[in-house]
């Protein structure tokens, strides 16, 4: 397997874990910081390690469209495009052919939508959606799905969530056949053993002569790699973890059904029989009330599968992603806390900060006091005021990386409460979840280009 | 005394040294980057740091009208403000009077101007723009000066210049009488001694009961420190270093002089005799061609004492500043290779690249393969590229890192190449100094804020 999942803790429904994949492995509950065009904006590489950053998001649609999925396969992939070394996430771009092209055409085959940096045609069928998301070599994939619009018709929905389910058919059919397709499928380090050093007989040696790996570590059988031509896909003599097993992409479904509990019932319980190693949950915080959110996301894990991770797509604030994992999510995404940091709204322990407001002008303390950020540890308030209203470049680097810090400390406390059984309290001490004042900042999905 | 300058070796006129500020010691030659608003646009301190900055350079004008004197003072002085524990240097606010503001009025008072930002009216004279330096609180600030436009005929260049030491001998006595107002008058390091914690006793004690140093380091007697009511300065019995030394800025004059070289002579020659502890040599590299540049360089340095550090303003290239150097220059400033990297500009040792340029789409290469830096340690120049051409923040923040390491690396070596005596062949290896293109390069002094 290119992945496994381990859940270590649970405490009611909430669970912390880990899987593998072949850049690495990441713990769960995990927030996955979007990079949207292979950079998390005015952030360093070296600084989103610094801060723990363990996976991103980068969004299929822009890569698409530049540099274009090409020149990242010739470039070796995503990873080693941006020279990020650890797991990356790709969406399936259905999002952002639906909230960002000007024109788009929906069929039974696919989606014609116009580039929304100039006015270029292009189709995305689940077929070309896998393809492009094998060409850039996230370590995780998306099924391409339709995300539903809010609000919508009950019919409407329906129909919606029926194309997504045929298209998580073709989405698995078509990964199947060219997984190996993949930039990176030779040679890599297998999934779990970070550190462990590509193994460079393995890279030049033709496929199908490559043997049974040696010296497996602790304790891990060494599987037989048989190249199917036919298929693509490589049987193992064993399930245990081998070298040649971290090599491919893994492909995850996605669950939608709009506001409707009995949708979201049905798309669950027909994506876990198209049998994924993950799911997510699609098609919420789209504009519909929190609880309505809740309740969505509830009428969809309770049919997931225990064993396999969830993924819910594109939240949230800090309470609400806390809230989250007490539903049993494991994964999460959001532009929220790097758009904001844009916008110079900062999150803190003490409550959300509007870092331009001018009782900041001679506030000597740090941000956040009980953060400790390199921002919050070095800079103080008035210095972070002075920089964003000057306009300053620095505001939006210090920004996001303080912004960023308090949602990996936030997924950290919650793993840490999970494992000793005190998620529970910690929970109750989170503040209701509420809703910022989201204007410029409730798109979620993919950064926008604009700042 | 609050500034001493050592010279450590020689080779033809070239000078390798080091000086001493009440924040830290600077290794000569130095270039200073553009820090216009307190930051370096894009980059963090502790980047700064890594990169090996000595001394930043702040521009008044701009801290003036945002966020303003009194903050800045209130707030401890600039170096507390922008969290930079070393040394800063600011400009006097003259070249941004000249070349910013709309409207602006001369006359042997001072300079009635508007702002920039709003349209505000203010005044500089020489003493409200010591007393400006003074709040700010930067270890060596200058005298207020007239740049003279360029092209001008020599009438007007003479009056330009003799009003320029008209001011140098008010900016002086301004600052005699009101050094000791600076924000970090009291309590700090002394001159040469990083590293030496605060005297928080020190700290509390009105001045007046202050005594003697007990234990000075490295051998040094500590000195007497009475304080004199009447004019502000502290005599000293001893001229050895004392914690009291470090405690007042250091004022340089600017010799002035325009192309004329027998008034660059006479400006050097009646400044100095107004006795500064540095001269700079300002309004060059304002549009003249280099070779009248390197004259007037030659004509102003000859004239200036050999003890004294002098401080070429407003260059240059990476080729200029080690020609510049070999004239006789110690330090230096220019917003190029941050304003070049904010354009795609990239200094390398194989020379100039614009990274937008296509043919680096698919360049897996470093951005400079001789470069250490941390940006050619970990990307390809086709991420660079696709960086730059997506308008994403982080090219900004990466190509000014980069470009500032060039210019620091360069410094570096030749630092390195007088102390060895080889500064002559090392010399000799550099291009021949040529103009980049510099539509929207060329105008020095601060960092624009469009981009």
């Amino acid at each position: 397997m290119s992945f496994r999942f381990e859940i270590e803790a649970r405490e009611d429904k909430a669970r912390a874990g880990r899987f593998f994949t072949p850049h690495g492995e990441v713990q769960t509950p995990v927030f996955m910081p979007v990079g949207t065009v292979a950079t998390v904006k005015g952030v360093p590489q070296d600084v989103l390690e610094e801060l723990g950053v363990q996976i991103l998001l980068n969004n299929t649609y822009h890569l698409y469209l530049r540099p274009g999925v090409e020149m990242v396969r010739k470039l070796g992939g995503v990873q080693k495009f941006m020279a990020w070394d650890h797991p990356i996430l790709t969406d399936s771009g259905g999002f952002q052919v639906f909230s960002l092209s000007d024109l788009r055409k929906v069929t039974e085959e696919g989606v014609m939508f116009r580039s929304h940096l100039d006015g270029s045609s292009h189709f995305f069928s689940p077929e070309s959606a896998i393809a492009a998301q094998i060409g850039l070599g996230a370590d995780i994939i998306m099924a391409f799905d339709e995300c539903t619009e809010h609000p919508a018709e009950y019919a409407r929905t329906q129909r919606s969530m029926e194309m997504t389910l045929r298209w998580a058919e073709r989405s698995k059919k078509y990964f199947e056949e060219h997984k190996h397709e993949v930039p990176w499928f030779r040679g890599l380090k297998p999934a779990g053993h970070s550190g462990e050093v590509r193994d460079s007989a393995a890279e030049a040696a033709p496929l199908r002569s490559q043997l049974p790996r040696p010296s497996p570590k602790e304790g891990l059988e060494p599987g037989t790699l048989e190249s199917d031509d036919s298929s693509g896909s490589f049987p193992r003599e064993k399930s245990s973890l081998t070298q040649a097993e971290g090599q491919t992409q893994t492909l995850f479904g996605i669950v939608q059904g709009g506001m409707f509990p009995d949708l979201r019932r049905e798309s669950a319980q027909r994506t876990v029989e198209l049998d994924f190693p993950g799911y997510a949950i699609g098609g919420l915080s789209v504009g519909e009330p929190r609880p309505m959110t809740y309740e969505m996301v509830d009428n969809a894990i309770r049919y997931l599968p225990e064993d396999k991770p969830r993924y819910l797509m594109g939240v949230g604030t800090p309470e609400e992603i806390v809230h989250y994992v007490a539903q049993g999510v494991d994964m999460m995404d959001c532009v929220l806390p790097t758009r904001a940091a844009r916008h110079g709204l900062l999150f803190t322990s003490e409550g959300r900060i509007t870092i331009k407001n001018a009782r900041f002008a001679a506030d000597e303390g740090p941000l956040d006091p009980a953060c400790g950020c390199k921002v919050c540890a070095r800079y103080s308030r008035a210095y972070l005021r002075h920089l964003y209203s000057s306009n300053e470049l620095l505001a939006q680097v210090l920004n996001t990386v303080h912004n960023l810090a308090y949602y990996l400390d936030t997924m950290r406390k919650v793993r840490q409460a999970i494992q000793l059984r005190k998620f529970a309290s910690f929970l109750a001490g989170v503040r209701p979840p509420h809703r910022v004042s989201e204007s410029t900042l409730s798109r979620h999905g993919s950064e926008s280009p604009e700042i």
